[in-house]
């Protein structure tokens, strides 16, 4: 077995950009930064452009360069202008460059283009005071400095081992779909803890609630995590005392980082840096049927429209939490639940403990002291659908009844028609066109249509996290 | 709808004995009284003889005549001595009647008689003060003296009525397998109302826990209560302050007695009178197996050895908890149990929600920052039943197992083969030479061998008190 820093010596070669590489990358990101300033001389109230993200503080991964420039805007113009503005020099720059232009959303519509197959993001930002800030990306600038102030040593190699690892242990990313670790947060850690290997042995013992204020903006932990409402993970903006930059990160996937953390100080190797898309191959139709065996998978299929993704997967993860309720609520046991999106697609998944309830079940009745023991009594001794009794046990009635359906399909259907189930209101046309399908059969057809869906339904049925993987192991 | 008065006008003319039946009654009560006394002087240490139970306070049904004569011994009398010579009174005395002998058990053996049809019981018993007790049955001259100190006007009619009706619904009976109302409990009720119908009405507005103390032993209702360990139901002992008269009625019991007095109160009716045996016709195995269908029932058959039927019930009770506590914890889900027994047979019966538990299970792991996180993945990573993850949700670890096992029959085999089922130890013997059957076939193969278990089968499918049994509506 090799240790943590033959690994890492290894990996390193692997994701560094070579010197020619680099300077190629800042040639192209500087050529492109005094465009936007020049056309942004046209327009009133831009005070600055810079460079942003790993860029401009050296930080990024080999095979993953990409190019943020962001304009910064005076706080005296309005949120209409700024982006009518931003969309005008975003396509008029990457036209000049030769490049194909797309209209992205974050909070605010930005531009993205694609040169020399590297992505570029031209983005709006306003310049103020810390602390003053009036969109979610004005801090950006503050943190590019931040960061680039702590970046001695080979500390930004450091950062690339851990984006690296983010990234192959599916951690990294804080859209709401991933709901995992942003390159900031990641860089943060890194220089928290003076290093790669330093940072990973102490996340291995990190016991929820982990507090970490860097700039020491606090003086007390305890006040520290009531103030934010006790999350697992708070790390202080070193640049906004009132932000944790750890707020996207869900509960899995801190639990999933630590865990991760954990087998990589147990066994160092070079896969937990490799990204699944380098080592999983597309599953056959056989491999997705024998996997299915046995199985109690619960599909549906949606047509969804085009929206901003954190917008989509907030309302694809409130509608997964519904469905589950409501199948939770019928007397369905949900194992695990999932979702997959493209383009207008969205599949979502759920492994049941069975996929039909039993045929009768059991009707709580009131205490026999209570007036309406008898209103019980008429009402169910007398009903078709009772089986057995009204008896007594204890102090309270109950009532054998059967069930009108116990198919998931019906009674899933059923609800959604009644409105019964709490579903996100963009997705509630989609939702009223939903497909449903259940295994083994349904399923397999399902994955049949798209060899993406059925990707992804082949890894639900795994259902590992990448550094878990069979393959990995 | 006949009101409550012309109900119980006319079930009194049912339940009353004649005057010439009470004087015939009567009769035979006095000869077998002097017989046994005349006996008793061959004895030593015998200090007085009497006739005790409903014959001494004149408050039996008719078709239920039963004679208790109580032999009252010295309390310098060994217990060995005691129950050995009460054996010889009570043989001699039947036979010099012409009747035949059964040794029966309660705390101590007595002798049990059939004269003229007429059942006879000659019981020893200790003479001593109040509150002195050597025995369970000291008490009863006590009992039966206060009781005939309230037999004032129609009271004895009252009784009789509140018997019936006791009896009818199934809540008569101080023995451990009815867990129900005793006789004596019968006659303070309706002597603490002052009548059947006030009774009745009073019971129907039960709240538990009752308190009811009618020499006033105590005078907090809370602190007696207390003193009691808060029982369902209190009825403090006119003659012995430390005895709740009603310590064996169960929740079920007391529930049920609730329950059919509200019923009564709401549309009194006679057939609140009638014992289930005289409506209850035997079931055809057509009716059986029509009942069976879609239900899910595990029955056992097991061959018990004699012995008093509280202590054989004590155990039967004890090991139905047992039974089902492990059906629980293998994942089933119970709905009722029940148990008949006769001679050496007894026949225990489940319902479940289902025979056999789905392939797969959840299995929860430990939360990803404890150091065990570890070893559950690589335990769980390649285990042969391991069939979906480790997987990561919220801090914790799971894993989707599969079962050796799914069917009730073997799960229950196998636990019981282990030991691992808490058993009455007089019952371990009957429980290792089990017999178990599982619906629908096999329980009806079960329910062919014996007429009684059968109709106790059709029961307890049909799961309804006697009082709200389907042919009662």
């Amino acid at each position: 077995m090799k240790n943590i820093e033959e690994v890492t010596t290894q990996v390193l070669q692997k994701i560094r950009p070579s010197l020619v590489e680099s300077e190629k990358l800042m040639r192209l990101a500087n050529r492109l930064l005094e465009v936007v300033k020049e056309i942004s001389r046209n327009y009133e109230g831009i005070l600055d452009a810079r460079l942003e993200g790993s860029v401009a503080k050296g930080t990024w991964i080999r095979g993953r360069e990409e190019v943020d420039v962001f304009v910064q805007f005076s706080k005296e113009i309005e949120k209409e202008k700024l982006e009518k503005t931003i969309l005008e020099i975003g396509n008029v720059v990457i036209k000049k460059f030769g490049g194909k232009t797309r209209l992205r959303y974050a909070e605010h519509p930005y531009v993205e283009g694609t040169l020399d197959s590297i992505r570029v993001n031209i983005v709006a930002c306003y310049k103020v005071e810390p602390g003053m800030w009036l969109s979610a990306v004005d801090r950006t600038p503050y943190h590019t400095d931040y960061i680039k102030s702590k970046l001695t040593g080979t500390i930004a190699d450091e950062i690339r081992l851990m984006k690296a690892f983010m990234l192959a242990c599916g951690v990294y990313g804080a859209e709401i779909r991933v709901g995992g670790f942003s390159g900031y947060l990641s860089e943060l850690l890194t220089i928290n803890y003076g290093g790669f290997s330093n940072a990973v042995v102490a996340v291995s013992n990190w016991r929820p609630p982990v507090y970490i204020d860097i700039e020491g903006h606090y003086t007390d932990r305890k006040e520290a995590l009531e103030a934010f409402g006790r999350p697992g993970l708070l790390v202080v903006d070193p640049v906004d005392k009132k932000r944790n930059v750890a707020a996207a990160v869900t509960d899995t996937k801190l639990s999933e980082f630590i865990l991760a953390s954990k087998m990589f100080f147990d066994s160092p190797s070079e896969r937990f840096f490799y990204t699944p898309e380098h080592v999983n191959r597309y599953r056959t139709m056989t491999e997705v049927r024998r996997a299915l065996r046995g199985r109690c998978i619960l599909g549906l299929r949606l047509r969804v429209q085009q929206k901003p993704p954190d917008v989509l997967w907030g309302e694809i993860k409130h509608t997964l939490k519904g469905i589950r309720r409501a199948l939770e609520h019928e007397g369905f046991r949900t194992f695990r639940y999932d979702a997959w999106s493209e383009g207008d697609l969205c599949v979502m998944l759920f492994e049941l403990q069975e996929l039909n309830l039993p045929a009768y079940y059991l009707h709580h009745g009131p205490p026999t002291y209570l007036a309406n023991a008898l209103e019980f009594v008429k009402k169910h001794s007398r009903a078709q659908d009772t089986v057995a009794g009204p008896w007594v046990s204890g102090s309270r009635l109950y009532v054998l009844k059967s069930r009108a359906k116990t198919s998931v399909k019906d009674i899933l259907r059923i609800r959604l028609t009644k409105g019964d189930v709490r579903v996100s209101a963009g997705l509630m046309d989609a939702i009223k066109r939903v497909k449903i399908y259940k295994s083994g059969e349904e399923i397999a057809k399902l994955a049949s249509k798209n060899i993406n869906f059925r990707q992804f339904i082949f890894e639900f049925l795994e259902a590992r996290p990448p550094f878990l993987a069979r393959h990995a192991q």
